[in-house]
């Protein structure tokens, strides 16, 4: 990483990264106001909203000119329009409710759309994920990951899109060992890191896939539509994280 | 725990899963020899095969008069017949070829087909939850667990029961805030006795569910067929492990 604007910018992203975690860590135990966003299942806590606050204050201070895209509040910038950071407080807030693990904390930079600083931060294991597009780090150790065939792999699932076999992804499944399901985009990104799964399918919203895509670029995967478009940054999404050598295979005109 | 004959075992059965555990440890990363089972994604590995032969050379040493039911090699005692060591030397063997990671080391014993003890050891936390059904500890410290209500709740599943809604568990799923799959009925048993999951439902084989049914008996669970019958520690059978007072509301006659 030779651009040192750039290296400013990723020090301080991995310390408010680190700091929101350990925030998180040190109120978990707290009694949590629970709300309801769109339905009883889709959960947010004051956590999140303070997290998230915490985190654009901050980069408000240092980096003035940067703008915001984030999940809580409906602070939505436009991603291809100048310098934007992409943040989810709590990524996986159900399971963070529930079982006070698997969440994750996650922020990604991008300059015009493209993505230039990614991190996730799976708070209760304590262990940063974070690059810059061609290399990726697990805490201090540089990752290497090499892909193993399908069928000798997993996949991780949106559960829904397995069962109503969207995108063919059930039928998809028939080829691997099986699919997990684990509730937090950002762990699955981690866990693709860690070679735990060959890809990931769900229906994700901008600050759900904005650091993860970041991280397994260096490894040849790719972070798109189940028609293989580009993701839009905008409202969810239907995805697909797999090798890009297999885009053309697995790409299909999506059914509305 | 009173019954001192009880305990010798009980003692003896915690020492030789560490151990086994420990074994597993220190080979995982040597060249495994994986075959197939039934079918491509059913698989097994000398480790499996290893942990398995040890520790029923230890129980044949220790306590020659007892009797063996375990996965690999077809050794399948009548659980109904004498005292039965119930053995899953590795469970979740594709976690632990592809993963390195959520697998178990399960082992239960039966008197008369009456559960006595049950240990399951989730190997890459170095955690042990053990106990005699009227206690259960997670290391140690004695396990309190108060089960929060389905709609509060997480569900653990097998993939296959869920898409095709058998027992009803994609209808009672939207009752719940999600299902997870883990791929590892001794790591969803760890994640009840965590309050991580509220109940489970899969499709399991004696040495699946034997240990787990023990340890969470303290805490008003049962583990029965989806019609509510008694599991027959024979064959894989549909089942679930949920809190007792919903039994009813939940059991249903099962279709072929």
């Amino acid at each position: 990483m030779t651009d040192n604007r750039l290296n400013i910018k990723l020090e301080f992203a991995k310390k408010v990264v680190k700091h929101a975690g350990a925030y998180i860590k040190a109120h978990m135990t707290d009694t949590l106001e629970i709300s309801e966003k769109t339905h009883f299942d889709d959960l947010v806590t004051n956590l999140d909203r303070e997290v998230q606050d915490m985190l654009i204050t901050k980069i408000q201070e240092l980096f003035p000119g940067d703008h915001i895209l984030a999940e809580e509040n409906n602070v939505r910038h436009d991603i291809n329009d100048g310098n934007v950071w992409v943040i989810d407080p709590i990524d996986g807030t159900t399971n963070f409710i529930v079982q006070k693990d698997n969440f994750a904390v996650m922020l990604a930079y991008y300059e015009s759309g493209i993505g230039k600083l990614g991190l996730i931060l799976d708070v209760m294991k304590d262990t940063l994920y974070w690059g810059d597009g061609s290399t990726t780090y697990k805490n201090d150790a540089q990752i290497s990951l090499s892909v193993a065939p399908l069928a000798q792999s997993l996949i991780g699932v949106s559960t829904y899109m397995y069962r109503t076999n969207a995108g063919g992804l059930l039928d998809l499944s028939h080829q691997s060992l099986g699919v997990r399901a684990i509730g937090s985009a950002g762990i699955e990104y981690t866990n693709i890191l860690d070679g735990k799964i060959w890809g990931y399918f769900s229906n994700l919203s901008p600050w759900d896939y904005a650091a993860g895509a970041i991280l397994i670029a260096p490894f040849g995967y790719v972070t798109v539509q189940l028609d293989g478009s580009p993701m839009s940054f905008e409202g969810r999404q239907m995805m697909m994280s797999i090798p890009k050598q297999q885009l053309e295979k697995l790409s299909r005109p999506i059914k509305n």
